[in-house]
């Protein structure tokens, strides 16, 4: 099941709402149609908002081809689209990294037709997405090589096909390690208040035939405690330079249990996740959502209507408690500052 | 609002697993609808499972009086039932324990008549009632001592009214707190997967104009990072003679997310919690439940409908990790073998 795909100018998302119950695909013909899915999480993970934001300029720009009389016009009118697509959601540095590459082939183009300018945005976008799925495949194979026994694995929230339009970070490793007899069983949490790993994750799997056996958030510890999982690994939306790492809410909660269990705690997640531009995690923004969310699902109401709610979309794990880092560049190991700087020179 | 009460000879119960939605009591005149009101969570919290399944007794006898030609065989048969009541929920000792004194006071009737051996249980059923609520005030109050400044405490499942038809266990000890102005706002995890905490506690806590504000299970590990509890109290479904608390599910991860912040973890329950008969959590039975608890919510699904799923009902906390154990005797330290059984050798 592809999670996005491009064709006849506009771009299909699966609406992960819906999912399991529904498989549908939003048609997105205009750049404000990819804002409001990425906003509403019908379309979700920090790999893919990348790609999807990317397609989202692409539209921005045959949505107002021909509406200007010069090229530089135009061009600033998709650095707008690009600005406006950049605010959707503020976690996730993927989106942020996506845009600035758009944004950076656009001032590069000297072509001056807007046909031209939107053909060179459209390979741009199709790289990052072609880019993302290698690297992607990569970072699957080196996190195997984490596993060296058949071991019972715990996930949270959902880093498969569905996070990545790939194989996925965090599932994609488990992917890889389950083909190579390295992983006997998943857990997956549920993910609250989204269920993520209940919707996605566990339907994923279920699709791959992998065993997976779904739980709620708060069995985390007693799992760990009756030695019924021997590792988690878990995807990310933002890592700062020291390697702390923004993801999912609870997944800070697991990290703690994991070192209280003495179970590795792995992270999965490509370097476009990297933001080298904040040295530690205190300086990641976390996105606060709607009480909707967690008062009611679907038609049912889960708590009194008129009850306060706190509800941060992410949290942050220190560094510290990060066994490994996995990423399409190799297994990092902390201290993060040394081994991130050292992957990045190799990189230059 | 009353979480049961006793009139026309039937108890009334209030369907908690309509609320917040629905105020609905359930009307029940045979021991059958309260047998099927516990293993349905009609009903629930482990003090008040006790005097319900009290009350359940004297149902059944009232039932089954005039069907025996002797007393023998309808105090035998008012067993059966007792017996068939214990069978309900496996861990909450507190069902035990009540049935139990059902049971010593059916065997020391020395009254032939059915309407007096029917009088004689009724009085027991209303003595365990009354001595419930008495109990859990002085427990309330006991606990408040715990807190010497206002603080923001996070509480779990629910505890208060409907958990014991009295102030509470938890609950009591945080309105008691709150009413001495030591405790300032409380944070009311959800409770998956049947949101005890969303539903009842949030709901309790709001009709006592107490701040309460609710999370999901996986946001406490967060919570407590950015110092927004100062304390952590829930309530016990069995306590072991070493101390160890088995409590809903999701317990164990806040009490060791609790250590982990240098946070004080307290237990609050009745004498009638202990398990005297074991030495450790290591004995206690832990109850597991439908899969449909997990992979839907009323009418909504959560999960795909075929996913394999781990549901206990319940978790240990190992007593190391727990602060304090507030009773209606007293506070509990740490070794609690040995504050158990003084306060067991005091009682007696």
């Amino acid at each position: 099941m592809e999670a996005i795909y491009w064709s006849d100018d506009s771009l299909k998302i699966l609406n992960q709402t819906l999912l399991p119950i529904k498989v549908e695909y939003k048609i997105c013909t205009k750049w404000q149609d990819v804002e409001i899915a990425i906003k509403r999480l019908e379309v979700r993970g920090a790999p893919l908002i990348g790609v999807v934001a990317a397609y989202g300029v692409v539209l921005g720009a045959i949505q107002y081809k021909n509406d200007f009389n010069n090229s530089n016009d135009f061009k600033e009118k998709i650095r707008e689209v690009s600005y406006r697509l950049s605010q959707t959601r503020p976690t996730a540095v993927n989106l942020f990294w996506a845009i600035e590459k758009m944004i950076a082939v656009l001032n590069n183009i000297s072509e001056t037709t807007d046909a031209e300018i939107i053909l060179k945005l459209k390979q741009e976008a199709d790289k990052i997405f072609s880019d993302n799925k290698e690297s992607n495949e990569k970072l699957a194979l080196y996190g195997a090589e984490l596993f060296t026994k058949p071991v019972n694995v715990l996930t949270y929230c959902n880093t498969g096909t569905l996070a990545t339009a790939a194989c996925g970070t965090a599932l994609g490793v488990i992917r890889a390690a389950y083909d190579q007899k390295k992983i006997v069983k998943v857990y997956a949490a549920e993910t609250r208040p989204l269920l993520q790993g209940a919707r996605l994750t566990a339907f994923e799997l279920m699709q791959d035939k992998i065993d997976v056996t779904l739980i709620t958030d708060n069995m985390v510890g007693w799992l760990m405690k009756n030695k019924m999982v021997e590792a988690c690994i878990v995807g990310a939306d933002r890592i700062a330079a020291n390697g702390d790492t923004a993801n999912k809410i609870g997944t800070y909660t697991i990290a703690v249990l994991a070192k209280e269990h003495n179970i590795p705690f792995y992270v999965a997640a490509p370097l476009s996740t990297f933001d080298f531009t904040i040295s530690s995690g205190k300086d990641i923004v976390i996105e606060e959502r709607e009480k909707e969310e967690i008062i009611s699902f679907g038609s049912s109401i889960t708590a009194p209507l008129d009850v306060k709610v706190f509800n941060p979309a992410f949290d942050v794990t220190n560094s510290e408690l990060i066994s490994a880092i996995i990423t399409e560049k190799g297994i990092l190991k902390y201290p993060y500052s040394e081994s991130i700087s050292k992957i990045c020179r190799e990189e230059a």
